[in-house]
């Protein structure tokens, strides 16, 4: 098998976190070379834009703004990072990619899929994940959880409205694409989450 | 007349900043209020995506990621500045717009007219300048300018090549729209140049 270019996608609290490194563990114990990254991110100069993007700022940043400078990052992530480990032959695992941008922008700031889709088609072409783990839990668990956690970021802190949009566009993508997406139930216990998803793994790579 | 949205373009030292002057002060004297701004930049969040651009990273940056920077900065300086002053009827003198990016990431990095020309459809539909005035010199010319003035950004450090293809792409942009491009000879003396420009202006405005 190819080098897989999995991604993990969910809310704030979904447990992406604290799942990557379940889905690192059974990497790693099957000698899998793999990078593990996340965007907005995963390059020095990618992570410079994330900040800006994550920052609060006096001026109100334009939701379009916002939606080019994500992709600004991805094309950095996607040549720097992604492509050259892939063909290296490492796998890998990224803490969100493209879905997140549906959800968020497309979804949470109502952008809608349409100008999303052509700067996708524009920038990537075709390219996607293998494989789109997507934990899924309702907004209020997952921010309840998230918040626990400690100050909040310039997109953390939307009402919970702007997490409700970005749940149903992340269940649309899952229904338009279901050979990569795996949806797992997070609202379960830690526990019982990893389970599901070592089982997806067993049964899309064992 | 509604409200002119005038850009002001050239290679590195081709007297853009010291002609922006005397236009200026041309408009001022026929009490014709307006906004004086650049690009990449132009309000705070643009200014802060402006300064990662221009930064010298130790990473290499992506040129298509460098061109979708230019494009959220844009994004953030056409919705938040350029179109709210015109709809309030000041005028628009910006140091740089579009056609800069056709000249330097289209030409000069060798992108080319046709990726550009979907990202502008996308982000900026038919949002154009109604007037711009090109100082048009030799690279060298400008550059032996430009480079007396102090240390060099990431782009003002590029070679001759360069430049030479960025200027060849600001022709074939004023070929191309000739209604909107003024083409002035920046290779003169300042003072030869600003009457050319005032002439200019006189031709099309008083
Ligand atoms: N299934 C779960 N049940 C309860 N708490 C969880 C669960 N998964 C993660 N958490 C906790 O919720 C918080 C957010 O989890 P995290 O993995 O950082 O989520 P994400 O990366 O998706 O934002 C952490 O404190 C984590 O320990
Ligand atoms: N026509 C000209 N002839 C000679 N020097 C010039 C001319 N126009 C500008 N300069 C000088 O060249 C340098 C660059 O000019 P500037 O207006 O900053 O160019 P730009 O803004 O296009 O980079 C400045 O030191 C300026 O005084
Ligand atoms: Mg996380
Ligand atoms: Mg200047």
């Amino acid at each position: 098998m190819s080098a897989q270019f999995i991604t993990i996608e969910g809310l704030e609290g979904a447990g992406k976190t604290t799942q990557a490194e379940v889905l690192c563990n059974w990497l790693t114990d099957r000698g899998i070379s793999f990078v593990r990254t996340r965007e907005p991110g995963g390059t020095p100069i990618a992570e410079k834009i994330r900040d800006l993007v994550l920052a609060h700022h006096d001026e109100r940043m334009d939701p379009y703004t916002e939606l080019l400078m994500v992709f600004a990052a991805r094309q950095q992530h996607v040549e720097t990072l992604i492509k050259p480990a892939l063909v290296n032959g490492q796998w890998v695992v990224s803490d969100r990619f493209t879905d997140a941008t549906y959800a968020y922008q497309g979804g949470g700031r109502s952008l809608g899929a349409n100008y999303i889709q052509q700067l996708e088609q524009l920038v990537l072409g075709g390219f996607q994940p293998d494989t789109t783990f997507w934990f899924d839990c309702d907004a209020q668990t997952g921010l309840n959880r998230a918040r626990a956690r400690g100050s909040l970021d310039r997109i953390e802190q939307e009402a919970l409205s702007f997490f409700n949009r970005a749940r149903a566009a992340y269940e649309q993508r899952a229904l338009q694409q279901p050979q990569r997406f795996v949806r797992l139930d997070a609202s379960q216990t830690v526990e019982a989450v990893s389970e599901q998803l070592i089982q997806a793994l067993e049964a899309r790579y064992a």
